[in-house]
């Protein structure tokens, strides 16, 4: 199977976390997953430039991680070698008093991909069953009826053109406190740490159940979850081109005709002093 | 005078295009340009990190161009090294309906850069003083009174801490000329041709007049526009490269104070199993 698919969650999936390895190398040793990477951005830059010309349909991958899950680290390595004019990046933070006097798809609905780009959703309308469920921000009556509502949300994007690709980096506890750490103790890395960092690692395993209802019962067969293991950076970053490359071979991307016939441009432009 | 500062044009200069260089290498050959390209997206690269962090101001580059002037390719090869989560770039085409049924700066407001990130502008408001003004799309007492709407609508920016930087890239009509015709030879250009390009083709001296003008009055000592040859790209590439690396070394940014106190949060992140 190729490693684009070997962490994809099936539909209909019930998923346990604790099933799911969070470091698994596969047989790849660093030098040649580092290798691969390369080879995996360099396709994906003539993918993204043929998607962009074509302007027929657009690319949107969602990133869901606990803190310190290396989903910055990955925006920055796969996505920040492609061309930055077909390329959004989008974080949800905590909702704006605005964005919480609407529906939680209305914030996340402005920021889909216009057909040609590839949009980065840094966290997502899933925050609406993960932390919002957690902590209890709302009732249970509404964040179990949102995964439907996700779907059918989803649905409407992937008939209008989008391919989706949902991706979760599966990080162990205890690689988290390690990273918690390091946060700290690096001066060009602590300005990230925030003190809600800790509340969300105290409820680590209330986290853990709701991931496993959201990547289960949201793992459909237009709008897939991954579950790409992430204590190695080198290992996330290689599984998470891999899939994204897949995915925009499959969407197999064509420049456009011409919008003029050459010879007849040609004899045009030559008639402008 | 460093080479970020050459190309700048002086507020209250009276701009004739003729006079300003299409093709200056100013004695830096291909391979020194690209060692320091090079060295300049690495400091680039640092600058953004520290800009992201801060979150307390942004970076506005403005692109225009006629066309084939290397806009694309400028924010492909300085631009695209970026950290894609604090980069946006925004496209100005043809307005839509909606856009048109509003004031021109309308549109343009809703993509102004948020702090801690750049945003690069593909053409702009500039094009209201320029394809608007040379095919007479509204009344010279319209296009009239835009320079100075501009200058105050940019000082606003600057008022909030954007730091704005214009950049006209200077290109010979006969340049064009060749680039349109590879664009027209080459498969994977092709799609870029337009038949619209040849009609601003047409009308090449009163684009020079218009950008003139707009170059003239419209560069501030808070919004400078820089005239950058651009004939040959690895020159203009280097150029670009130093005046945004230089622009983002006066604002200087800084990482802000860790949200925690350093000791209590190991203790916390240590309390936590």
């Amino acid at each position: 199977m190729p490693l684009s698919d070997q962490y994809r969650v099936a539909p209909g999936t019930r998923v346990n976390l604790a099933d799911w390895k969070t470091d698994d190398a596969e047989g790849v040793d660093r030098s040649e997953a580092e290798k691969r990477l390369s080879e995996n951005i360099l396709a994906m830059t003539h993918l993204q430039h043929t998607l962009y010309a074509e302007r027929k349909q657009s690319l949107l991958v969602v990133l869901q991680a606990m803190d310190a899950g290396g989903k910055d680290s990955t925006i920055r390595h796969v996505f920040g070698p492609l061309n930055p004019q077909g390329v959004r990046v989008e974080s949800f933070g905590r909702p704006t008093p605005d964005e919480l006097a609407r529906d939680f798809l209305w914030r996340i609905h402005q920021h889909t991909p216009r057909k040609g780009h590839v949009q980065v959703f840094n966290r997502s309308h899933y925050e609406d069953v993960l932390i919002v469920r957690v902590n209890g921000l709302v009732d249970r009556s509404v964040w179990s009826e949102r995964y439907a509502i996700i779907n059918e949300f989803e649905r409407t994007l992937s008939q209008a053109g989008t391919t989706i690709v949902k991706i979760f980096l599966h990080l162990s506890k205890q690689t988290q406190r390690d990273k918690l750490a390091e946060r700290l103790e690096q001066p060009h890395k602590r300005w990230k740490f925030e003190p809600e960092d800790f509340s969300s690692r105290a409820k680590w395993d209330e986290y853990m159940e709701a991931y496993g209802d959201a990547l289960g019962r949201c793992s459909t067969s237009y709008a897939p979850w991954h579950i790409v293991p992430t204590d190695r950076k080198w290992n996330r970053l290689l599984i998470v081109s891999e899939i994204v490359r897949a995915a925009l071979e499959r969407m197999d991307p064509q420049f456009p005709e011409p919008a003029v016939d050459h010879d007849e441009a040609v004899r045009l432009l030559d008639q402008i002093p």
